[in-house]
């Protein structure tokens, strides 16, 4: 039941996607699942370099295809190399961001078009696309004073855009769980403790999967 | 006349493209035109770091795919940053490698397809086609003599990959220089002195644009 399970964490900066991640992993190694925690920009050494240059402020200004392309080649390096090898092992990959992430930070909020975006995958990627997303779905006034918070403690290139920016990429996540409603798992996090978020993305895995794992 | 002047400057390994740029804008720049030498992969800060991924040997196997998308990344870059803002205050451009070397490595050489290479450029850049493209031709065998000369002194990951990738980017371009004649200029380089092949290329550029500058 496990075998192919791709599950992705995707939502705002300062959502809480890192510690979900490893609540979910703890739980499912406890049930003897063989699990890979892995996270995008990244994943493989190339991707790591690649991450760099996303992140890091002295890249400066990038042009909105530039970040797409960065993106798609640390995903391709990724996807091909480690991701899909741990699914073919019967291995459940739990990813810190995915194919979303580019919908809704290039796509959406740089304004290249989600569509674009999605067609660049699917032709140069197979069968890319995780089994379940989980949104950790936050109010834009959560997702700001979140920002804001971050911002005071060394951001990085993408934390230091603009509140407009933030926004839109809060926007984005909202509209993927409308046109994915099959793969998109949504999660009010606004106001409720790390505890209370897990048992509910617990829940809605066991209602989606049966029992895991 | 010069103006919008984009030439680039193609060849396999080892053809003498350095040489032959460097004497071209020492020639421009006698006859009062301002001209920018730039290069590829690079160009950019983030290209250079780009760059250092495709030709570090710790990158190990990219696969194809990666390596287009990092070229294009570079590309994108490099292209609306730099290139076109030099062309359009009528500045001639050289460049090292441009679109021609991602049709002959990754589109022929990593067997991505060239059509499929045109496509992606196309799709996310505006008329990023150059003027004229010099192909610095050798002969396989002459080739193959350079790459087995280069393989001794320290050979970057491209540099050091088997004879047939070499045989075939050396193919490719002699395709190129078929589906592009209006665009390419093909110079044999082999057996000649650099004066030699500088003499010829000038030649072929007077023809095709008038007296330079």
């Amino acid at each position: 039941m496990t075998r192919n399970l791709f599950i992705t964490f995707e939502g705002p900066e300062g959502s809480g996607k890192s510690t979900q991640i490893n609540k979910l992993c703890e739980y499912l190694k406890s049930k003897g699942a063989d699990v890979l925690i892995t996270r995008e920009p990244g994943g493989t050494f190339a991707g790591d370099r690649i991450r760099s240059i996303l992140i890091d402020k002295s890249s400066g200004d990038l042009e909105p295809e530039t970040e797409l392309f960065l993106m798609a080649a640390q995903r391709n390096e990724h996807f091909k190399k480690v991701i899909k090898p741990a699914l073919d092992k019967g291995k459940v990959v739990l990813c810190d961001r995915y194919f979303d992430s580019s919908m809704a930070y290039q796509g959406y909020a740089r304004k290249i078009g989600m569509e674009r975006v999605k067609k660049l995958h699917d032709e140069f990627l197979q069968d890319y696309l995780p089994s379940s997303t989980i949104l950790l779905s936050i109010s834009p006034e959560t997702g700001l004073n979140r920002v804001k918070e971050r911002a005071q403690k060394n951001p990085d290139r993408i934390e230091s855009e603009s509140q407009d920016f933030h926004l839109m990429v809060s926007e984005a996540y909202e509209k993927l769980a409308k046109i994915y409603p099959e793969r998109f798992i949504k999660i009010i996090a606004d106001n409720k403790t790390p505890d209370d978020i897990f048992e509910e993305i617990l829940k809605a895995i066991n209602e989606k999967y049966g029992k895991l794992p």
